[in-house]
């Protein structure tokens, strides 16, 4: 076996201009985008990549069959403009697996030519945000007003801040082979899955890209969400309430 | 020295259709499997593995004779019909090392003719059980149905399990080679080694391959297990009572 | 990838005899201390080195805009005498990683003419320290005379020492290559960033380098962390006498 | 850098039949024995090991010198009759790079036409031993009788014991190369350097090899180390008293 291993499902027409990453992150913000946009638009499943820099296991689904665990490629083509995916259920287990896999992400889209990629994740804050910002990074300077005007904030920038594992090997391999590296990142909890954040993100993303899908399901998601925090604050409250009964 | 380096005791005749691993993992249920088969049958020990994804030690027997850690190869022949087995003290040091070794008894597999994988393990479920299921998953959807006519379960499907190791990487990385791959896990609480479990996973794998061996032995073992159990329990109740006596 | 990737930004007249290499570490002394040097002397970027040793991750800066994770060479001419910095905001993530990079700095080393290196850092004894000793280690006997007239000490030596990460491999690799080591230490509590004892241990390199630069902002940053302890010692009296006080 | 550098200080006759091991391990026992031997015969040092399985560091000696962690192959030689001696202050980091450095020491032994290794150790039993044992194994079955006869013990073979490290590895990769292995391990408490257990050991080493040193350091050694532990152990009594007599 290879370090990695990448299949194509077909190999015919298959290029395009646009990478959009949306791998497990914090608050699966990334990936919840990425998914959403793949079953929205009916993207259709082209590559997949296994290595050993993935955990040692597989998958076992509804039907009690097997699946090595893998990232996948995924490309949707509509009106002459294509798009591709790279989402999965897991990052490297190790730092080094982190480079060397990112390269190998590059490879495949400097194969498909592509010449910008979105990659999607959380900004954890470690507490419940309201109105979630969409906080943003680039890897060339030029991506900076494009990316304001779509709605996303630098307001992080200058505090030091780090963008680990794929989305941020993304921009800074990528910067050296000159494909255009933009990082949205919604702000998010870090505590769950953030379905409210990345409606925020995708609304963002779809004035970037010009890629229009209905958000319904993401938004039925986080309306779910909130309901399951406020009920849980609701407890905690009232347990509050019997203790102070209770002193006093 | 090789990453991996596999030693055959003889060349000749050594195919086989059929391979059946049985690794240690949770409750030792495969191991134990496969050892009794193995025991059983009095199968012929035709190679083995060393690698330095193993612990870096040796066993010392009880002559004082050292033995480099290794996985071992076994076959039994009878009427024609022949079986591998896959057997050893150890899996991998590491992740990487998990694909790099199951790679390589896959490499094993095809040469020496085998379409099919047995791969043996346990369910841990974090209680005891009183009549331990035998749970399967398989790499192929044809083989459900076998599985299932010979008494596994897959009742385990659904709830978004791992296979995690030597077991889940045969039947995950044996599929891309078109090895077919059924693993056969005994219910078990994690905390023992399980004879008991065990001996029902037998029961399930001989109507699969149609190997009959004794079973008294494991069911030996497994009773004796009951009796330390019941003892402990006992132990921990009259415990309790006192406890109870002394505050009453 | 390779598992190092050095860029030049330029290539001619980039030699130099001498590199001091001031990478992150006890009290951040010898960082402090390089890129205080690179600052007042106004050295040019030369350089940089990215590596999966690193940490797999992108820094973000005040515009936003990416940058992977590298260290760097800088270098300085005046009047014909020219150094070399090595210096950067990490080191490796694994002990083989330390090996490795130390090698390759010694090849960029060997082939810009280098015949000696200067490593910088800290030497943490575990309390604060009124006045710091620049504690001393060569890998070549001939120069210690030559570090104890610059006023470096070597009363460290003796006590079964380590020196470990980048500073020492520089030392111990650097011999087999010929290349003279001089491993400065600046004394320092291991719990602060410590702008004094990099001002005492720039006192000492400029002897033994003949490079001088104006020391201001280092001692402003050392009357300022002198300052911010002194408060906190305050703070904790403070808080001592009260619960005395409480208690009477 | 190479995984492993073997640097000889001589090419001519340096080969010998014989090579004791005797690298840090359980209560230092084989490494005080191996660096006992190699001061009374004035061994001459021939060569010199590093590798990037070593710890990332320099030992700085008395005179402020810094030193590469490196392992060190001295040989002996007296009236035609020659040993090598494997020595160092450190195994390896990870347990992959043992058994790279353990072929490594291989490879050694075969240039250098060694028959034979004794491999030297601690056996850790947890407690003071007033009398330890020198227990044994081998990895040839014809070598138990020799050892036995020159007063090694074999009562450790049978408790499913294992030997981890340089030592278990020479032995279990050295069976493969047809190299006779004998480890001998001082029987020790685990929790403190042992010369006492070197010394019982050396005794046993000596009858093997036909050769005998004085043994007057290490047992004065053993007597320094046996007034140390007599005086804890009589503080702890003195302690014990006053607290009875607190409660009395």
């Amino acid at each position: 076996m290879e370090h990695v291993t990448v299949t194509f499902l077909r190999d015919d027409n298959i290029d395009a201009p646009v990478l959009i990453e949306g791998l497990p992150g914090i608050g699966h913000v990334g990936k919840l985008v990425a998914d959403h946009l793949i079953h929205e638009l009916g993207a259709e499943k082209i590559g997949k990549i296994s290595s050993l820099h993935f955990p040692p296991q597989v998958i076992v689904d509804e039907q009690g069959i097997t699946h090595l665990v893998n990232n996948e490629i995924y490309r949707h083509e509509k009106d002459g403009k294509s798009v591709l995916f790279l989402v999965g259920d897991f990052q490297s287990n190790s730092p080094e697996g982190h480079y060397v896999l990112a390269e190998r992400y590059l490879d495949i889209a400097e194969e498909l030519g592509v010449k910008r990629v979105y990659a999607l994740g959380g900004y954890g804050v470690g507490r419940l945000v309201e109105n979630p910002r969409v906080l943003s990074a680039v890897n060339m300077k030029h991506l900076r007003s494009e990316v304001e005007a779509a709605g996303g904030s630098f307001e992080n920038a200058g505090s030091s801040g780090m963008i680990v594992g794929a989305s941020g090997l993304l921009l800074g391999l990528g910067e050296e082979r000159g494909i255009e590296g933009i990082c949205l990142m919604g702000e998010t909890s870090g505590y769950i899955v953030d379905p409210k954040s990345a409606d925020g993100l995708l609304t963002v993303l779809s004035r970037l890209t010009a890629i229009e899908v209905d958000h319904t399901s993401l938004q039925q998601r986080a309306e779910d969400m909130e309901q399951i925090i406020a009920k849980i604050q609701e407890a905690e409250e009232a347990r509050g309430r019997e203790e102070l009964s209770y002193i006093g």
